[in-house]
């Protein structure tokens, strides 16, 4: 399946958060991923979200699609994914 | 269609940002939205924000869906949507 996840986490749990994420998904702007992801891996993924963050402030959201094809991708701006380097 | 919608801007236009894109659009987190909207609709909100966004440093990324039935969200952590009232 395809998803897209955002989270939305206090500072001091940002950096944690990016580097679990990137090792699923690729970063494609501030806090928001997107890729294709086994259902095992998204829950894995999931499950090691879930122990980094405070889940009574911390918020992580995930679109999941059956497929790619089924979402068209626009970009206004600046593409950062391939502009940026990350941490 | 359906979109989800993240926006990456600069400090100074969060702001202006957050009021436009509520005008379109249900805000679920830090810079993101998701809803409805017509492709009518959506050149407007593309050709506003592209206003008030610095094309060379800000970053808008939008998925378009066919229809929220292609779409399935899970949440981890708080709902931003419902709990936090927002500018």
């Amino acid at each position: 399946m395809y998803i897209i996840l955002m989270y939305d986490v206090n500072e001091k749990r940002t950096g944690k958060m990016l580097k679990l994420c990137r090792k699923y998904l690729n970063w494609i702007q501030n806090s928001v991923f997107e890729g294709e992801i086994t259902e095992v891996k998204l829950k894995e993924l999931k499950n090691r979200a879930a122990l980094i963050m405070d889940n009574e402030t911390d918020s992580l959201i995930i679109f999941k699609s059956r497929s790619e094809r089924w979402l068209e991708k626009e970009i206004v701006g600046v593409e950062r994914a391939e502009t940026d380097n990350f941490l």
